[in-house]
């Protein structure tokens, strides 16, 4: 019986350096602008909210960036992460695609986001700062950050947005259990959350909220710095490791992906699984398809427009280059939260902008279907998100038996299930709903856009 | 930087057989005994509820069994577990003693179940067995039953205790997202929950009466087969590959335990990892201290009486020999459910009779105690029955300290909390409480014991 279903590497080939595609891009990404002046801002301006090493990555050009040896230390809790052949799917769907995925699920969070969140503790760390501040959702971002911040004795801040508190307790307890300060935002505990408060004491939060008030903590107290989760050029950075192992494990398996799959949100998941193999492509020595797989209901790659705009939603940061559909955007209340921001990162969308990589889109309804063939065939139950990716690697498969070609798709399987087993609930029961945008509805978002165009 | 936290293995490095203690014995197992005339039975009583093979392995003195090459195959999708040097937790405890814990809870239902379920379904399917049923409290078993099913198209029919099955809804949602049917018992598809409801139709159930209604539907259709996932010997020996990995790890990290402990319900996780070392004990090799940790409130091993006791909480099984607090007894409503089960396999008894192994207890509060402070130090937050090994591990890593001594302790982490989270928060906000039994109620409970005595 062939197996070869599982490709394993030992804690020695845990890469070395992280991959930063800044050096290879053609067209490097455009500055931020100050939301003020409209003049361009340098990464001083960063300061008070990071430390100067993750200031130094964000703006690197350099092409390989150490890991330093205590993060690869920390990196053996969980990696290297499991490649596999998904043979069981291959067989459901009839394909002759050969379909690799790797999984991210058994960090101790159970998503990628510790790759960047444990990195970014250590920077924190090696600086003197005390505290890290930092705004969560559902919970997926701030539980990695508790998780880090705990291994280096840095107390962990997080905003939690109340509704999510209430809601899905879950998450909040895990971030307490590596015993981080969670708060129901708004709070009484900062400037912005008390305005909130005053205005509507019964203020559900949102993340644009908790935000305000991270970045305020941050802001005001020098031993305190703040974190963020996706979007900024470190936080791909980091993510790269997951790519830097797939490579090696694709050699192991001796394939190379043709496709290179992975959720897309605001660009890190994509990023780390993506670009170690798009260098192949930028280097001229190999062609390989990109495909960035975000929310219908979110789609900012898709049908966004590449232009100045803010990372938040209350219009706080730099302006920065990215697709988006404006800031303002609320995107539907779909299960796949960690989807649901208005902008792409900045390197992401200058590379869709040059057609160096693509973007699908994909409904809720296929999202699910598609994650249930998958926790069917190949026995993991997905992430909401990770869906995403295994709709897209789906589609491709199809692809392919339709062509009668055989293809190497591989994708990123960000994160299991266990914390989002209401939304198949809800998936079973017939409650999900699609949410379709309408061309009216995109260009009612765009057209309160009032962010400098790109020249 | 020292590393050397994860020792993984590769899929060819699977064992290829599991290891039936049952032929190292220095004394076998007593027969089990028909609960009416008090006879012996043989195998074929067991023939309306289980395939021959599985009835086979349940009385093989074969030393070594062979494990199907489609079950190794299946194995693949999550073993070989990883194997980790707990150097966080050494350094926490400030212990000479070298710690190490195999970590289970990678399995798609995230604990050491599906080791059996697979092998369980696959031997069903092999005798044209159409339909499963069992029984699930909490849901643990009943969704590696699911998961395992499904793989080979076999119907899974779960019935699940009212009470968990609306308190605890989501992995009831696991085991529907793999396909299985899941019926909140009682029920009215059976005579026995008929029966329950005619009398009581609020019943919350009870793990004995959704015992009762996967048995009988098991014994009226021929089509249809019943499976457990502790206590029989079966079950024992197909969670031996537990230990078998270890060994091979163990070997590869060039040590060898010295005390090997595991949380103890039926005996299934404690055997799985504990009978391949205890085999150089029974064959004069090695000096092996194996210790199964069980909960305070459930004390079977350490205040029970080694007698004839029916297996099920109704009594209609055959009477089994074992260590037991009496059929009748209810354990306290602790946090870990996989636990309360009142008595012991009769391998793992036979064992404990014979000086073999040790037992050790503990309370609430210090097996959540334990689970904080693994989950700070190792990342992993772990479910509460896996809170056990690790309170008995520190135990022992605590004498190592008081005495001076370095030795090498070995425990199995048998799965993840990431469905037990409401248990956490219910320990850091005080809630949880000691459940103390006096010896009057042991010896009351024992006092209801009217089974045969063991000559």
């Amino acid at each position: 019986m062939a197996q070869n279903r599982k490709i394993t590497l030992t804690e020695k080939e845990i890469p070395h350096q992280w991959y930063n595609i800044v050096a290879d891009m053609p067209n490097k990404p455009l500055p931020p602008l100050h939301p003020g002046t409209g003049q361009p801002i340098g990464p001083e301006a960063l300061a008070p909210l990071f430390p100067m090493a993750l200031i130094q990555q964000e703006v690197t050009t350099d092409k390989w960036v150490d890991i330093p040896e205590e993060v690869r230390d920390v990196y053996t809790m969980w990696r290297p992460t499991p490649l596999y052949r998904a043979r069981n799917l291959e067989k459901a769907l009839d394909t002759p695609a050969r379909i690799y995925y790797k999984y991210e699920g058994v960090s101790p969070s159970g998503s990628h986001k510790p790759n960047t969140a444990v990195p970014q503790a250590w920077y924190n760390k090696q600086e003197g700062v005390r505290r890290i501040t930092t705004e969560t959702g559902a919970g997926q971002w701030g539980s990695a950050l508790s998780f880090a911040c705990n291994l280096f004795g840095i107390d962990c801040e997080v905003y939690m947005v109340k509704i999510s508190y209430q809601q899905k307790p879950y998450r909040k307890v895990m971030m307490q259990t590596w015993g981080a300060h969670v708060y129901a935002s708004p709070t009484d505990l900062t400037e912005a959350g008390r305005k909130v408060l005053a205005q509507d004491p019964d203020s559900p939060g949102s993340l644009g909220i908790a935000i305000s008030e991270a970045v305020e903590r941050a802001a005001v107290d020098p031993d305190t710095k703040y974190a963020l989760g996706s979007v900024l050029n470190h936080v791909l950075l980091h993510q790269t490791i997951i790519g830097q192992e797939a490579l090696v494990q694709m050699e192991k398996a001796g394939d190379f992906p043709d496709v290179v799959i992975a959720p897309f949100g605001g660009g890190s998941n994509f990023a780390g699984i993506a670009f170690p193999f798009l260098r192949y492509k930028l280097e001229g020595k190999r062609e390989v398809r990109c495909i960035a797989a975000e929310p219908a209901s979110c789609p900012k790659l898709t049908r966004g427009v590449f232009r100045y705009d803010f990372g938040d939603t209350v219009g706080m940061t730099p302006l920065l280059p990215m697709y988006t559909l404006g800031h303002q955007f609320v995107p539907a209340p779909i299960h796949a939260g960690g989807l649901r921001y208005h902008g792409a990162g900045v390197i992401v969308s200058q590379l869709l902008k040059d057609g160096l990589i693509e973007a699908s889109a994909h409904h809720q309804l296929e999202v699910f279907e598609a994650g249930v063939r998958f926790a069917r065939a190949e026995g993991i139950i997905p992430a909401p998100e990770a869906c995403h990716g295994i709709a897209a690697a789906i589609r491709e498969a199809n692809r392919c038996k339709e062509e009668g070609v055989s293809r190497t798709i591989l994708f990123n399987l960000c994160g299991h299930g266990n914390f989002d087993m209401q939304a198949y609930d809800d998936y079973f029961a017939g409650k999900l709903v699609e949410h379709h945008l309408t061309d009216e509805d995109i260009a009612a978002a765009l057209a309160k856009l009032d962010t400098p165009e790109i020249a």
